[in-house]
């Protein structure tokens, strides 16, 4: 028998791999973090002793989750103004509070409340952009888990930063940073948007982006405001006028890209950008719905992101899939549109792909990261079984995750944090809110 | 002190009532199966006395949701065949699979299973459409839940009737028996929808509506196909058509109403039609997004379906609420569209008042029935609280439901069904599983 220090064993096993699929039942080794192992269960428990055994009957392993967009401090900033207008939401509340509140000891908090909520709902590894990056890092590497940290470029000036100068020396900064120390955390170059961040802020921030063999995150197309200025300003749309800034490349990762016609869809595949569908902010800001269904059939690699908790109003990948693999069914009036196991790989190994981690994570791999998820399928809502990536995507849920390793690490069981205290991470929470309740 | 059965407590109350609102802290004092008292918990804990005081800090107090629509004993083919055009769909798979399995067993063991998901996720009152209403009950009166049952009624021969005639005389047999010895169930005659049920029949369903006081429910204007071809044969678009034939009051209940314009919109409104807007199976089978901004504007009782399991896949309003919530924002351009109290209307008092049960459930309100739901908000994301509706319609899901009491009596605490065998029910819907399997 060799030794492993955890094995994971399930009724069914995704690898969310093409070559070695589903089994059913099939188990999971876990040594030294990585996944040393897995198969058929009766074959991993004959081969692999460990001092610790979960899941079994009634339970499904598969990877964790991917959210490839988000602002995990919002959190604090959840429900505070919802069903306004988008000019007034932003420039009356989210902005003045972020003006107001924003600061290193928000941020830590803030972020172990995003990464508690997440780790809840299965999901491991998540692509950041914000501020603060350094306090962010504490309070991820608290909670154990995977993050890209896009360092936030602005061509204005705000509390952060004065110059375009100061934005791009502090990103610096910090990709050395993090590449030297950042365990399992990587920096991303995040250049918010173009009508945010011009022309030769995005130039820069793909040169910084691949001098260092970073990401570069940045928001795309949302709204069709956005896609008309951009026109305006440069006579191009924003994908036509990013690549013919020499910008567009597989290290960038853009979000939302609502507002794209077929000749920018083209330009998407043929770059290999990665784009970060956030399919319930898009639907409740009223921004649109992004052709997905175009988008897949196009061969674009498109993963999910929950954006800011202010604008959807949490960080759950399992409601993003659901909503998506739904939506898109109508939207193309295709019931074939976006099938659950698509839905299922853009939510994990697509996702790790798109924000360069393709062979760090996102699947059930001998060698690959062992992060991990067992969701409980013995419940009403799961049952009876006749395809478990339909049941996944159309039935299940987040309160369905019980356990979620990450680099080898067990940090959610029976569905509790086990490394530090909920308690406290949601007393803070309702501190901060208080505080800011006060001031509005 | 006055005695009470039950004593409900939590930081927010929403009664769903325009004149009482929300009440934070609120209590409920239940007696004898009706709401005796409710008001801010420190008067009504100091008014009452009862043996079992549940909730406190951390929980929400509601009225329980209402199904507008569903076929309950799909659950057995939840996930049997998806992702599939749909015609391929009901012919190939449903409709041969429901030919050889339903029978009264295959009815009550379903019903279970169904009444069980529905009831841990909060729902408490349930409209369902389909065959065997007698062997559905017993399940429905073993667990608790308060239903209308509605007789199908086809115009073409089933295993269930030869003829028309037959499918009238099982329904009024059915009528009179529940009307009798009901309890909480009440009857409902149902005719299927235009296409499969024409005018003769469907002029019928109404007079026996309006000789027994019942509702009426049908399926109308789903798919485009169904109002062009209702157009095709009758000259006129459905609703139309149906008003045509003096057909639509408030005793209807249309479910979907996806195809329809601004004059049917109009009549709708005129008529006081109640409609099930079902749409996560709208979307998921692709039939189209119905225009449930403009007929919430027009003045229409929209209320929410789930529709079958098989076509969602789970009977879950938190999630239909949280769906559509979003989608009509960006469906209608308006991110004012459908905000949080309106999606919570829908799901309580609209929906028991479209199903002719306003004066009895629905609504916290002395004198209805106890039918209430305690939420569990102290999780990480449901923290923090600015809103309560919006958090509810947006951040919330059918695990944060704890305990649900229907007619007084408490079915499910601490998210544990009380009353009967989740084991058992599990177990029987997997035996049938693996026969239904067996059989294709």
């Amino acid at each position: 028998m060799e030794k492993a220090d955890l094995i994971l064993t399930a009724d069914y096993l995704l690898t969310m791999e093409e070559d070695t699929g589903l089994i059913g039942a099939g188990a999971c080794a876990v040594r030294d973090g990585i996944i040393a192992d897995f198969g058929p269960s009766y074959e991993i428990e004959k081969k692999y002793t460990a001092p610790d055994v979960l899941g079994g009957k009634g339970y499904v392993l598969m990877p964790g989750l991917i959210n490839t967009h988000t602002h995990a401090p919002m959190v604090f900033l959840r429900g505070i103004a919802d069903d306004l207008p988008l000019r007034e939401w932003l420039e009356k509340h989210i902005w003045p509070l972020e003006e107001k509140w924003l600061g290193p000891e928000f941020i830590y908090d803030a972020t172990r409340l995003a990464c508690l909520e997440m780790l809840k709902a299965g999901i491991t590894t998540y692509n950041d952009m914000y501020f603060y990056e350094r306090e962010a890092a504490g309070a991820i590497k608290e909670l154990g888990m995977r993050a890209v940290l896009g360092s936030g470029i602005l061509d204005f000036p705000t509390k952060i930063a004065k110059t375009r100068d100061e934005y791009f020396a502090r990103a610096e900064e910090n990709i050395k940073f993090f590449l030297d120390n950042g365990g399992l955390i990587r920096p991303a170059i995040a250049p918010h948007a173009l009508y945010t961040c011009g022309p030769e802020c995005q130039k820069r921030a793909a040169q910084m982006a691949e001098e260092y063999g970073i990401e570069m995150h940045l928001h795309l197309s949302e709204t069709k405001w956005e896609a008309e200025e951009i026109k305006k300003l440069y006579g191009m749309s924003p994908v036509k006028f990013l690549d013919h800034l020499g910008v567009l490349s597989e290290r960038v990762l853009a979000a939302h890209c609502v507002w794209v016609d077929d000749e920018e869809i083209k330009l998407l595949a043929k770059r290999n950008v990665g784009v970060a569908h956030c399919v319930e902010s898009n639907l409740k800001l009223a921004s649109g719905i992004a052709p997905v269904d175009r988008m897949l059939k196009a061969g674009v690699r498109v993963t999910f992101g929950t954006d800011g908790a202010a604008s959807n109003n949490d960080l759950n990948i399992f409601g993003e899939m659901g909503t998506a693999a739904k939506l898109h069914k109508a939207a193309s009036g295709d019931p074939t549109a976006l099938d659950a196991k698509t839905a299922l790989k853009m939510a994990t190994i697509w996702g790790a792909q798109a924000m360069g981690l393709g062979e760090i994570t996102g699947s059930i791999k001998r060698g690959k990261s062992a992060d991990l998820i067992l969701l409980n399928i013995d419940k009403p809502h799961l049952t009876p079984v006749y395809n478990i990536y339909s049941q996944l995507v159309y039935a299940a849920g987040r309160s369905d995750v019980e356990a979620v390793v990450i680099d080898g690490k067990l940090l959610v069981r029976d569905g509790k944090l086990l490394g530090a205290s909920e308690r406290d991470i949601l007393g803070k929470a309702r501190e901060w809110a208080e505080k800011i309740k006060g001031s509005i």
